[in-house]
């Protein structure tokens, strides 16, 4: 997985390092860059360039758009990590935002970093930014990511119902990372039909996903993790083993793998790197 | 202020009412309505649709700009409110959101609250609301509302320097005080000209505001304002009054507003409205 990225995520660490977050108060930058810049596999802004290549452009003026998706990703892992939801205190083999800056200042820097990841969306002088914009914002919503957070932390510790495990993780995984296709894609250029062959390939990409980091939860190795495992069993959180049982998240995650390659089709060659990205995601379980 | 605030007022009640939430769970939908839809004066919402008018149009395109303003103003109540940052038990008159629904649901909220205010402008199908979307982001970002947030929780305390009250002031208020206007004027149609006197009048009316609310903190009725009163002084919040003292920052917030007021000079009887607002505003405190 990590050589396919390699080469985006380099772009991507550059350009959210050098990013100047304008008028923020030392303390406020620095809490948002300890998280935003703490590492990662930047899958959500990586996608976001290699979709607008998938399209046939140059990725350059997605740059902002993966940009915000990664700070509205580091934004969420900074709330969901917070004492009242799930009270984390390792992220990434790291101490999480609010064990370092203390709880306000870890509130005020996800908030941060949601809304300059709009301010960089703004700011963006691409004809299409704007319906971009829109696919970013609907999947970073309360129909969207926070659908499936909200769901997380009130029905931990109920019965996992396959039905409900399956729409926590299309909140709070698929959403954020079909965004990233459909934004790249629409930047890109590509027709209608490319964006909804890439809806459809970044929802079974993303519950692929989202099993997958249930299945090493489990099974994982935490000094390769760099953070907490077995944790969601102790918790009571509802994920995709705790209902069909190891072997059959297995498959299940291999379908949507299988799945997501097939959505690929209509991109021919021009999806090479984002179908090996595919497949190395999914041996992260094997 | 009431009477020529209530037409405007009535309407932007009426939508944010109606706001389907689409997708978001029962519980987050009523975490978000719960503090969205407890009264407050509207004076963000109002403001977008009178500069608008100003602008010589109809205001009837600007209401998802007006009612993604009052949902920013809503979250950053909510937030504020937390235990961590303020710990405020009562906003309004009522418990607020956290005491209500919980810490967990009440970060979410805010987050909800946030998030949605994005989404509906970029379900706008006006030509400028790119433009009106940049002035709103960046208003409700690092340099602007969250800077204001970060001074007033890191400064807490400290010696009461007129620089510093100065920029929490900006940030926390005249920021989302200025963006209903610039936003308005460019959905409006506004000249480049009008669009930056409706900035310089939104910072004054936005510094004149906060200054007329740490006087009612120190000298209000409770009973009317439906808040802990008091409170800043006892918490050692920076404000204008513990710099200045209360003669001078009267004086002050009637400086302010006759500079808002001579701001909207271009505007000629367009501005009617919006002068008497800015009039009776000062009144609160007198």
């Amino acid at each position: 997985m990590k050589d396919v990225l390699t080469p985006y995520k380099r772009r991507l660490e550059t350009y959210l390092s050098a990013l100047p977050l304008t008028g923020a108060p030392e303390k406020l930058r620095s809490a948002m860059r300890y998280s935003l810049l703490s590492g990662g596999k930047r899958l959500r802004g990586c996608l976001t360039l290699m979709s607008c290549e998938m399209a046939g452009s140059d990725s350059e003026a997605a740059l902002p758009f993966a940009a915000a998706l990664e700070m509205i990703h580091a934004y969420s892992l900074i709330h969901d990590d917070l004492p009242a939801m799930d009270n984390d205190t390792l992220r990434r083999g790291k101490p999480t935002n609010h064990v370092v800056y203390g709880e306000a200042m870890a509130i005020l820097a996800g908030d941060g970093l949601l809304t300059h990841a709009f301010e960089l969306i703004a700011s963006s002088p691409h004809p299409r930014a704007f319906r971009a914009f829109g696919e970013i914002a609907r999947a970073a919503g309360v129909g969207g990511m926070l659908a499936g957070q909200t769901l997380d932390v009130t029905l931990e510790g109920t019965q996992p119902e396959l039905e409900t495990v399956q729409a926590i993780h299309r909140g709070k995984t698929a959403a954020l990372l079909t965004a990233p296709v459909t934004a790249g894609l629409i930047l890109g250029g590509a027709s209608e039909a490319e964006i909804e062959a890439g809806r459809a390939f970044g929802c079974h990409l993303g519950m692929a996903f989202q099993i997958v980091d249930d299945l090493l939860d489990l099974e994982g190795d935490p000094a390769l993790m760099g953070k907490t495992l077995g944790k969601d069993q102790a918790e009571g959180k509802l994920t995709w083993p705790a209902c069909v049982g190891v072997p059959q998240a297995k498959k299940d995650a291999e379908a949507h793998t299988r799945a997501a390659l097939d959505a690929l089709s209509c991109f021919g060659e021009r999806a090479a790197s984002i179908r090996e990205l595919t497949c190395a995601m999914l041996r992260r379980a094997q």
